[in-house]
């Protein structure tokens, strides 16, 4: 028996321990996705207990306390700090294979020193531990940022923010790690939604430009491109239920921006024909800025109403989309390149299953002497876990070249999340390692570093131009 | 080599014997689904031969015969009971992989006493030593539920069945086991089919009410509700090719109603809208009287016109049928939970590739202090073997609270079919001690015993309020 | 640790060994599916240089090599054969658990006889030897056939193909294997494609038909099947994106295919209308004379237009295509069922969570005294690797009878491929090896051997009526 989440955890052959301890586990981490605010790393956070830290705001973590049948007043309701802790701790050990065990411990061993295992009995120590541990100063936003070995974060920005934290930590000499701004401009594509035309008029505003239609929209959302850029900016994000494609001349999509703006409600074609217009406009702007586009879909998100309305989005009520139309993603792609506009790309489904139809769709539109152009991104979400990763990983061997891969992100609304690079690097050495055991790769030492460093590192600071 | 189907069967490392032995194997089976007669219980059928008992009425069975080239007669055809079990026996060992090749063999081990392999040398052999048995009075069908160590079973029936062999077998102070109804309306949400109108005539004779409309059909369903539920039910079934939305106010529904009554052709549309009224009727009924709701989809029925003009439904020509619109199924949900009318619910589909989903759309709904309210269901029909099984663990486990999980059913139309519990178990404890083994979980005797139990035994009890 | 690619290759355990050496490695290969050319058979062609034989014409290495970001010109451009080959392997050793990285190292060991692996330092050393061993007598299309134990070769021909060098090939005593025209009408089916007209014309000179309706097509297509049959043609292969099914009247096919033939533009529905007459017309005639149907689907062709405009079709740009309507198959495979005119069938999807699905419908259509009537066919193109093929076999198992398999098959564009048979064979013995070793599965040697030397090759030989 291996011992509990221990030195070789995950490690299940010789290659893959020495392939983690020797070359992936002290590698610096790009993480160029995640949600952590750049506010609460210029104000060098720190947090009072370890209830804010976990289950202030993880509906991973809420979901699980649900399923368990624990009372909403401990989970986002008014119950004390101490007993929404308890309760957690006492969920914990009834979540058996899923990844919040790992992670919780994970988070434990790495940040807080404890070894042993979250349940009811154990509960009052690690309340203890962490609190304590909490009030270190190596325990700050920043600290916490260093001593993951960080390089570079990439928050969330909508185009309309005015990236005054980026601007002030780039400014700060004592800030030893990168902290970039990643453009993600869903609120101007999702024309559909309440307070579509005043957020327009607030994009407008921070572009100081007056958006009357398509043309003065795409002006603003260049200037701020380009403002984004200015501090550092290489990555973008959409997060849609699904790549849409409904090709539409400029008129008519113009004519749908505008009835949108006028306040009236849009058929479902149109709504289509205003966001793939939208999505190729971006792509092509990234193209020739030479900025990755992030496509997160495959979701269906605030499914449960009555919760929605108490809680609001992000709350632990979304789900896998499955019904997502990929012929329109390859009509979507081939349409960028036909004119040699298609940026570096990085597509993320929620589906599990979605895997090898992402693989096949992307291997068509590789080349242009970019390594890894079309990337299949890492397991996310709800598949953010020991079986998801591997199946990934499989996915992107099987079709593509897995040495081209750019690795994790986390993803993260956390500051402990980091632990989520390690977990993905040991399953990434032991799926190597199996190969080479198995007989299925040659045991060729510098070689087999070379593709996971390149995975855990090298391979995204090469992508992204860092 | 481990010796075939021996004591360790399926149990592949240390943890697993140990929990499989010491704590899954002889825990009582409560068996909530399943489809055998509660008038053979009554009368305590006895078999006459081998045949009846396995290739009387198992499609299982006559789907692996059919692949294997034998002809129709000796499958579901007039040739001797003998030569069918023959032609059984000879096909059985091709059948490597299947499911089949296990379920025979644990019946043939915990009924019979045959250690073997059946195939074509062996046939006589086991024809003789089962025949002999079965003149057992231990093979009577009280005496088999009895020495499986079976607690409860729900039987499969409609709103319109007389129920007198339960009320008969719960008279009975021999009966030291209990025999419930389950609910099952799927006649009366099968508006488009042939003879709808003759049996909502005939479940008005049964409640005493004369249905003229969608008001009186609803008071009939709630009484005879209530007739099941002085029998002791607590769970209902249905049995759909996937979950509707399509909501509609209640005269629209009535008209729907009205006119399937009246004889006319209904369009999809308004086949649509009533099974949605209907199944959101149910759920309510269900939830104000604490009852479960089984939801089991994903199917294409009777796909074989030729065969089933010959032998009916249920002979072996159904298939998974894919295109389940889970939106629809989300929508539903949400549907009942905004008036805090969802019932305890169990989703079941047929297709292995919706686990994920379904988790996750789950997921959103669990709550209310119930502990594991909304339940992925154990893997089913087609997936009811050791890979659909570990895969619905898995899947459950990565998104959910597995130690909330209520468990196995037989789904069975055969007495003997007690021994898919053993088979789960052995599935489950192999799983979560190789989570232990592999460092994934910590070695806590008490807590992995309280995780297989509560999977085997008590988690259902608690849930079904037995 | 395992040697790279040794003697027991992917086989894990004991029975796999002692299957795979003694009884599958020196079976006779049935390649029923190819796409390599009867006139280079004829011609005994040879090849002056590895490249030529590689990256001639393999869209699959085309890929891996895009993917790594190498240049074009390298791949399908003018640089020169030496360049090109290294620039391959470069790219290969990062293609780590990608099925090329099997394939190109068995066909080094098994036809040039080299053990080691293929990167950027031994290039020059494999360039070498491999255009030195390609000079040899043995290396010639006839001998590589010869020595890699083929008995019979089914290529795929069009209905208009004269098979001029089938027929040289076998009226030649000096070939020893047989060479076999396969069927395949796409040209004739794809009414909605530019040119179809004129090979309908084209059609009609082969068969000395003058085709003007529904009627004289079918008339010209059976005289040509004779043709074929008349050369031993045993096969049919259909290349769709799903199979359809709109049913027709004759009198609407003939108005829908005069009107193609006219030249106007088809409607959606009409294509459908066509292409379901059509392939139930040519399924109805497999069944008359006992050939076998071959259905892949689930693809996405030509998805880069650019690309498409410069190289054309099958140049590494073709997808996984999810959406395949499979109660239409169902619906299909019942319409020829219902007048006993289904023949045996083989079923083929791109898309590999559609396994168990397929799986199950093919169910419903068995019988006839056929062994193994309906066949899903072996993982196929983006699934034919490790992974895709375990899971073809698991899942055929599961669902169906294993011991009557027809397995394998190369769908191969080169005349090294003969090596996926052994892959195939390791990966078999290697799956019911671990059964056994499992106690899942008696240790019955004949059995054993029974089981593997069917798939391998006897049961193919029977299905086919060789």
């Amino acid at each position: 028996m291996k011992s509990f989440m221990g030195r070789n955890f995950l490690l299940m052959n010789d290659i893959a321990k020495e392939l983690y301890h020797e070359v992936a586990a002290d590698l610096p981490i790009i993480d160029y996705h995640c949600h952590i605010s750049a506010q609460e790393i210029w104000e060098d956070r720190k947090f009072k207990n370890i209830t804010e830290v976990w289950l202030g705001g993880d509906h991973y973590k809420w979901r699980i306390m649900r399923a368990n049948g624990v009372d909403e007043k401990y989970i986002t309701g008014d119950a004390e700090d101490y007993e929404k802790f308890r309760k957690f701790a006492e969920t914990l050990p009834l979540a058996v294979g899923n990844p919040l065990y790992h992670w919780s411990h994970l988070e434990l061993r790495r940040y807080f020193g404890y070894e042993g295992a979250l349940n009811a009995e154990t509960a009052d120590t690690v309340w203890e531990l962490c609190n304590d541990r909490l009030k270190d100063e190596m325990m700050s936003a920043r600290n916490i940022i260093r001593r993951s070995n960080v390089e570079v974060v990439c928050t969330t920005d909508d185009p309309a923010d005015t990236l005054e934290f980026h601007d002030l930590l780039q400014k700060d000499r004592t800030v030893d790690f990168r902290v970039l701004p990643a453009w993600r401009p869903d609120k101007a594509m999702n024309i559909e939604l309440p307070g579509f035309s005043e957020y327009i008029e607030r994009l407008g505003n921070a572009a100081h430009v007056n958006i009357t239609d398509w043309k003065t929209l795409l002006k603003a959302l260049d200037k701020r491109l380009s403002f984004f850029a200015s501090l550092g900016c290489f990555v973008s994000d959409h997060g849609i239920d699904y790549v849409p494609y409904e090709p539409a001349d400029e008129k008519t999509v113009d004519q749908v921006f505008q009835k949108a703006l006028s306040g009236a409600i849009l058929q479902e074609k149109e709504v289509r024909i205003y966001k793939t217009a939208f999505l190729l406009a971006m792509g092509r702007e990234y193209a020739k800025r030479g900025m990755a586009m992030q496509l997160h879909f495959g979701t269906k998100r605030n499914n449960n109403t009555a919760m929605f309305e108490k809680l609001g989005p992000d709350t632990g009520y979304d789900s896998i989309g499955a019904a997502v139309p990929y012929a329109e993603l390859a009509n979507f792609l081939n349409d960028l390149e036909k004119t040699g506009e298609l940026p570096k790309t990085i597509v993320y489904s929620l589906h599990p299953g979605d895997n090898a139809e992402i693989e096949t769709i992307l291997g068509c539109f590789q080349g242009g002497e970019i390594v890894g152009k079309m990337q299949h991104g890492s397991a996310w979400w709800f598949n953010d876990h020991k079986n998801g990763m591997r199946a990934q990983l499989e996915s992107y061997a099987a079709s593509g070249v897995l040495g081209t891969f750019i690795g994790m992100l986390t993803d993260s609304r956390s500051f402990l999340s980091y632990t989520r690079h390690e977990y993905f690097r040991r399953i990434l050495c032991n799926y190597i390692g199996e190969l080479v055991e198995n007989g299925e790769y040659p045991y060729d030492e510098r070689m087999l570093e070379k593709l996971v460093e390149g995975i855990c590192y090298y391979n995204a600071k090469k992508y992204f131009g860092l």
